[in-house]
């Protein structure tokens, strides 16, 4: 690759600046601890957004919002008629968030740019920086909305309906963002009215323990695993704690006990790649001195293989059945994304990148969702990761070294102008 | 026994009147589904005292109240400088409770001296019904306060701070529920100003299942079975559920399985006398998509041999710490009654009345708490027990038959004349 490595390019980017822009961001929102709460839609992401918005028009970038909100900055290529190279993220938080999941995908796009921009370093193909909106699901649920509508996957009047906490519905408040935007260009909306980008690259922090872990410093994503949410609803009888025998008790935390050890031992793994998560636990009555008529707990499984997926995902629900000592259960699947696997063509760019510029990358597959699995339909995608201290994300505490996001955004440029000259 | 038996008293047991008084009483407080939500010190409580009052004050027994507003109904002895034998139970109930718990032990104790002057039996000692304050516990924690003072338990202005749901206290609301009495005769405040009972004998529901399952008329209470409640607090570290390898994690979760069924191997008994219920579950952050780092979790064991009770409730701590896999845990006693055995004088009464009446009897503890136990220190002791449905109370649906209610307080009228011929 050194011959055709964007050197003045890669050298252009600027560690203290993404660093101090990202802090500048993590100023809107701010919370106790270094947390940030952006939720989507509101005065705090509008000003991120304007903030953005300067930085890149600063450098020239043309900006412009779709009819979903997702907000674009184009650098124009040699041949600005072919389809664009898109990288991006989104800048809305979870409620409890951090200063870098999504935000530095936004950052470090930008800084690919402007970096681009000083070196002089022009890319036969555009290159568009996108902010997603909506991609945490935080205050309207669910997550991603931006991109499912941009890659045509789901109407972009889906949502209208869905409300707040206060009981704001995402139609009305979209309507009212956009027009506080009306100064932006509009574009059209996504891969219905416009082309597909010709590849699509987004960096992220890696919001798991495993490149921190074996010292790496890029994660080179190859697709992102599957998922199935279920809901289980276990039903007894309750009953005085001091007087009712064990024998004649049908207790929905016991049978909730059995089942949960029964799926341990269904979703046993010794590669440790599977991800299997008992997080949402209610019990009813709930009181100390009274045996539990109900318990509710969810199932989150994620595997990269769908035949492991679809396997053990549909053996849930008889596991289950199967425990119960003396309660009865209903099994309600409420979520089932099969796995996004990456064209390799993305992958082994970054790959590329990042061995041009001796940086150490380990192949993996994302745990988490991202705007990027409804990239897969319309063009070679990709990801990038950067490690995160201790795979903490959605947290305050949240945290990547300036250096370690400085260096994720070196390969994204170099692989942002390699894509961008094909 | 059927030379002693009060044969016309036992006759006059009235099945009817006993089923429509509780029917009386079960309209203050009224819920849906048959149930009763009557809290201590309220309009619906005192409205349920001046119907008792009526009701005894018709055949001549003299009320007064003490300090604690225990309202007491006392029928003359022969020789009434004699030491009392004492009955009765509680008119207040939980929330969500029924027609029975508590109330029935009042209205059977008014049906017995009923009876008694209905035949014009006389007894050579006075019978006294009381009515305790506040046993459930529902508006003011702890319950049984009203036999605890009268006890010497605890001095009368323990629980003056304690405050219900809407920060109204206990001792504001006892004054100004004196203060409403004012019309009935005060009396001193048990043993600390006045003389000990003879003996007490309490009836109630059995709360438990065991009556009805095994067929028989009349529960001879040999004791309450001793109780320990514990507070199981354990912290891990929460996780992203898609990116977090399981080796990698701290998960309250399943450590919390892994401690309760550590505690159910512990707790594991043949005899099926031991009672172990883990009826409350708090998980944070409690989202399907996070690992939880933090459960808290209830135990509430009791067991009616103080050895076992003594040797698996120390045991509790050490089991659930070597029982964690990642986390830790703290272990925190918030109660710890030992059993009370009761003195053989009341309950060989009870069983020679129900032999007398040709009822089948079983001996057996008491699983649930009763103002009762607080009278052992006192007196020689006993409680009856009735079946009820399905061993269920506490709710709505909590019930026994009018026959089965009868019977008992035919048990108990024998019993007291019996006791209180002595």
């Amino acid at each position: 690759m050194p011959d055709t490595i964007a050197r003045n390019a890669v050298a252009a980017v600027h560690e203290a600046r993404q660093w101090d822009r990202l802090m500048e961001m993590a100023k809107l929102g701010a919370i106790p601890g270094d947390g940030v709460n952006r939720a989507c839609l509101t005065d705090l992401d509008r000003q991120a957004r304007r903030l953005l918005l300067g930085w890149g028009t600063a450098i020239g970038l043309a900006p412009s919002v779709d009819a979903l909100g997702n907000l674009f900055l184009r650098r124009a290529g040699t041949d600005d008629s072919l389809a664009p190279v898109l990288t991006g993220s989104h800048m809305d938080t979870q409620p409890n968030g951090g200063r870098f999941d999504g935000v530095w995908g936004v950052i470090a796009g930008l800084e690919a740019l402007e970096a681009l921009h000083a070196a002089g370093t022009s890319t036969r193909r555009p290159i568009e920086l996108v902010a997603w909106t909506n991609e945490e699901g935080g205050r309207f649920a669910p997550g991603c909305m931006g991109s499912m509508a941009y890659a045509g996957f789901k109407p972009a009047d889906t949502w209208d309906a869905v409300a707040d906490n206060e009981g704001l519905t995402f139609g009305a408040e979209l309507a009212k963002h956009l027009a506080l935007e009306a100064d932006i260009p509009r574009r059209g909306l996504g891969v219905l009215e416009g082309p597909a980008p010709f590849a699509y690259l987004e960096a992220h922090i890696e919001q798991g323990p495993r490149l921190e872990a074996e010292g790496i410093d890029i994660g080179v994503v190859t697709g992102i695993q599957g998922s199935r949410w279920f809901l289980v609803e276990i039903t007894g009888k309750t009953d005085h704690a001091g007087t009712t025998p064990l024998s004649l008790r049908r207790d929905a935390v016991q049978d909730m006990l059995r089942a949960v050890t029964a799926l341990n031992a269904l979703m046993a793994d010794p590669t440790d790649t599977l991800r299997f998560t008992v997080g949402r636990i209610e019990v009813h009555p709930n009181t100390s001195n009274s045996v539990a008529d109900r318990v509710r707990f969810t199932i989150d499984f994620r595997h990269p293989d769908n035949d492991v997926l679809q396997a053990r995902g549909n053996a849930i629900p008889g596991v289950i059945q199967a425990a119960l000592a003396g309660c009865t259960a209903t099994v309600t699947e409420r979520f089932h994304a099969v796995p996004a696997n990456f064209d390799p063509m993305v992958p082994d760019a970054v790959a590329a990148a990042a061995a041009a510029l001796s940086l150490s990358v380990l192949r993996m597959p994302s745990g988490a969702f991202h705007d990027a699995q409804f990239m897969v339909p319309l063009c070679p995608t990709g990801m990038l990761f950067v490690p995160c201290r201790a795979g903490v994300s959605h947290h305050p505490s949240e945290y990547s070294e300036p250096a370690q996001l400085a260096a994720g955004t070196r390969v994204l440029t170099q692989a942002l102008a390699d894509l961008a000259n094909r």
